[in-house]
């Protein structure tokens, strides 16, 4: 039986991630396990006024659901504000970034899908 | 900007589920969207005492994520309870099922990945 847990096990702490601002903590919750075209499923955490910095997928796509908290969202050339139970993709040869805009930590489940 | 939310829009009710008992609320969260060999991200709650019925995944993987409550998991012949957090993986040849053993609703994601 395949059984992860978001919430437990080993966080990593990452700084400047893609160029963003300040430490994340971080999760592999699915990764080696994993055979399909589904690259990984990665659990993030950006505390207040920390971010993922722009970066463009080349040759995957991306999606990011955001579990609490709230924060912008950049995808291309467009801003958005999301909040817990958004959903948003990142298409293939699209670029993105995200930001920590509120005081409590921003929570958000990262999956990428290759072709 | 493609952009959707896990609680907002549309719930389909399904019945019987996969041979399940009772009705689940339905939601498709991305699929038509999806370029890669991700198939869907669905939203699926299942009220107190329903069930998504045991079945096999002849050609695909399939993530499921424990948003709120708990439930039993079956994967092949294991049955593991499971709670918030939990992300279990059921592999490509592999059969799973689900069942809300709580009094409160059962939310998960559900994530299918084609090889």
């Amino acid at each position: 039986l395949i059984i992860s847990n978001i919430y437990h096990g080993n966080f990593i702490n990452i700084t400047n991630c893609h160029d963003g601002i300040g430490q994340l903590q971080f999760k592999i919750v699915l990764e080696e396990e994993l055979q399909s075209k589904i690259s990984f499923l990665h659990f993030t955490i950006l505390p207040p006024e920390t971010s993922i910095g722009f970066h463009k997928h080349e040759d995957s796509e991306e999606i990011y659901i955001i579990l609490k908290g709230s924060g912008e969202v950049i995808v291309n050339d467009e801003k958005h504000i999301v909040v817990q139970g958004d959903v948003i993709l990142n298409r293939k040869g699209s670029s993105h970034g995200l930001k920590n805009i509120n005081r409590e930590n921003l929570e958000i489940l990262v999956i990428e899908g290759k072709f």
